[in-house]
């Protein structure tokens, strides 16, 4: 099973999340690529540690919007978000092969991440992007979404992923966050929903049933120090039970 | 001999140069990265024109000044130039693949390309940037300038460039700006400057003089109607002469 | 009747708008704030030319998105977009008083003009702006849109505006771009509609039906040179026809 | 004596200055503008709650370059520079303004206080636009500098500021960041230099000379939670000397 998080999303003299603490957690980073988040000069430190780490680098690629930190839906031309995520995964991709690495996979951000999961026409464009720039490049995503069709069809790989700390709805979608329970607090109830996604592939949702999560990497929180412990139980819970925590896909 | 023009210097809605005639008259071009100017789309229309045509790709990398153009001193850190430099450069690399061809070398815009002629610091960060991403890729610059100096110190190749339009001092230097008879607007000179320099590698200075001038390239002006004109002519008249106007470097 | 126009929507180096033609012809200054186009030094020369030519300054507030020059839709927060409008508002206003004018009115651009015609949250976020700056600042909007229904119930002025270019359906609203026949490009054609909207208030819709439109301003467009030919037929069409061209609102 | 500090430094989802602890501290609070840090909204928030607490808003204006939090010089053309502070004083005026509040003076931030402390061109842009906007808000900035010189011949009123934790030369000037003692971390030692610089007008210089500081305010640093403590220590410590803390300028 894979660990991935999000990683290098200060920019310039802000930051936020814990790179260094991550770095020892997580077997995959997403990494910031500079339209959300993510300087030139914290790219290339993120780099170079997950290079030493084995940490495998993947291009977190978003919207071009600081000030929204690639949250709020824009509503692009295809041609100019394939562009704009292609550009953003070249510079990583680049800046990553100058570390000893290099990018081995994609994972859009925030609200493109949704919008690609739901809407054709921005699935096509990352996926249009990825496929020029490398098409054995993984794209990192939610089982069932649109992204992973397109790039199915597309011939990309599409590797699926789930949310530790989000709760589940009986059909195996996500809880609506705002909604009661939609996030899981508690660390010890989110320790042992890892496991069992990972020894079993099922998860308890919101309403009892149990749901069958085919997932190739658990998604942890980066942006809070707390989200660090919570990952660090995590991964040795998954140790301790067995289960080998490794990239998804590595440089080699 | 070759010649060179900046492109691609719009920005969404904004366009500047004129690439598509440009692409018929210069052998490299100078292709904006996307921080004093270039949308990931136009960088991605001028790669393909570019491929199209056997022109080679330059990454014309700058400040990070949408709002100055790039022209605007900025007293960088040399670690974030030569990040922001390294992150522009493997953008557009990362796109002219895409489009089948490369980036063959590299030129710095504006207030950068002055001060990595004047300052070892910002000349060093660029070459840094380029060593790291690939030392077979070679520099555009003034002759004599420090970036010449610091780039071929760190074995990367050093391409000294002439300005047709400029009028030089009895010591090889470009007369500044805003001196009186600094820019030579007459098209028939800048035609004979053109073919002199191509043929004896002499240029006649502001005093009368005869200065020697070492040029691989010539650079044209982009961003004007009649700048296409003055290139056209230029490119006819060396032609005429027998001179072969080529790249100084190609993907091959 | 009153004829706007946007104005000062390059940005640095780049140049889109006929700024000084189209102030010889308008009676109000859509002016760019500096969020979808427009630097403050352009917007501080527009501002002073409008002063001294007695045209009105509005403040054309759109989404932060350079890149996409405000014309794509973003999913704001209500409470960022009041807070963008309201800083671009305010920063436009007190400009234009150094120049010895002020704003008048506020114009939502491109993506927002749309969706705060559409949306009660976004109309509502650019009714709070307006109300919290200055409630006698009127805004100019579609006739029918939502805006126009939230800024009445506020206490707001709305201006109703038409496009003298543009098709228009037989229940007065616009026939979409993207249709046949959706804008209207023959200069003759333009200024008839324009001449009859403001001595009957009717426009021929597309279907040949004839439809009330109620516009106290005619938008032109100010983005190439043929507008401004187009602008300067009507105005004298216009005043030929015993029409007042005057601005909706004024300084005074 | 006032205590001034750099607020609302923050940008979008990126956090940075200890907002609401320092308006309990502070009687002057310099509201970043945007351009180096500040989001809209976060300008709302802060002059909403700076309002409440009576503490009043300074414009803390800086160059355009988020990436390098505007501490990195910038070579502006002058009316670049003005028509940049006048945006940036009057959005946040007109912001202050809807909270009940108002911009009562102007205090260049990072690079640009360091040139108009300076340079005379950058130093009489920073004073063209805050005449231009309001003759009577006075500017904050180091005893002696340029910008003071031209505030005063323009007729701007120049209050002079004292950095509690900078060690003096014996000239009256700083001990450049990077030598050794130039700032001084003992809270104790910072404290009793804040009473003695506000009873005596006096600090003791690194020499051990006895040097005379002219400061109607202290600077206070407030990206740190242990300078929230420092401010905290050095308020009671001047309070309880028996020294009045409380604005230079009020809105009143």
């Amino acid at each position: 099973m894979d660990l991935n998080a999000d990683l290098g999303e200060g920019f310039g003299r802000w930051h936020l999340t814990e790179d260094a603490a991550l770095l020892d957690l997580v077997t995959s980073a997403n990494v910031a690529c500079g339209f959300h988040a993510g300087d030139p000069l914290t790219m290339r430190q993120v780099c170079a540690t997950a290079a030493a780490k084995g940490v495998s680098v993947g291009a977190q690629v978003g919207y071009r919007d600081l000030a929204g930190f690639g949250r709020r839906y824009i509503a692009y031309e295809p041609a100019e978000l394939a562009a704009d995520v292609l550009y953003q995964l070249a510079a990583l991709d680049g800046i990553a092969r100058t570390a000893g690495t290099r990018v081995t996979y994609v994972k859009p951000h925030g609200a493109l991440y949704h919008a690609a999961a739901r809407e054709p026409a921005q699935a096509g464009a990352v996926v249009d992007a990825v496929a020029a720039y490398d098409p054995a490049l993984p794209v990192l995503t939610l089982p069932g979404s649109r992204l992973m069709e397109v790039a199915t069809e597309k011939g990309l790989r599409a590797v699926p992923e789930a949310f530790l700390d989000r709760a589940y709805t009986p059909d195996g979608g996500l809880v609506p966050r705002g909604q009661r329970g939609a996030v899981i607090h508690d660390a010890a109830e989110v320790t042992a929903r890892a496991v069992r996604m990972a020894a079993e592939g099922t998860v308890v949702a919101a309403d009892g049933s149990v749901v069958r999560v085919a997932a190739e990497s658990f998604c942890l929180h980066g942006d809070t120090p707390a989200a660090v412990d919570v990952g660090r139980r995590v991964r040795t819970a998954l140790e301790e039970a067995g289960i080998t925590v490794a990239p998804f896909v590595t440089v080699g």
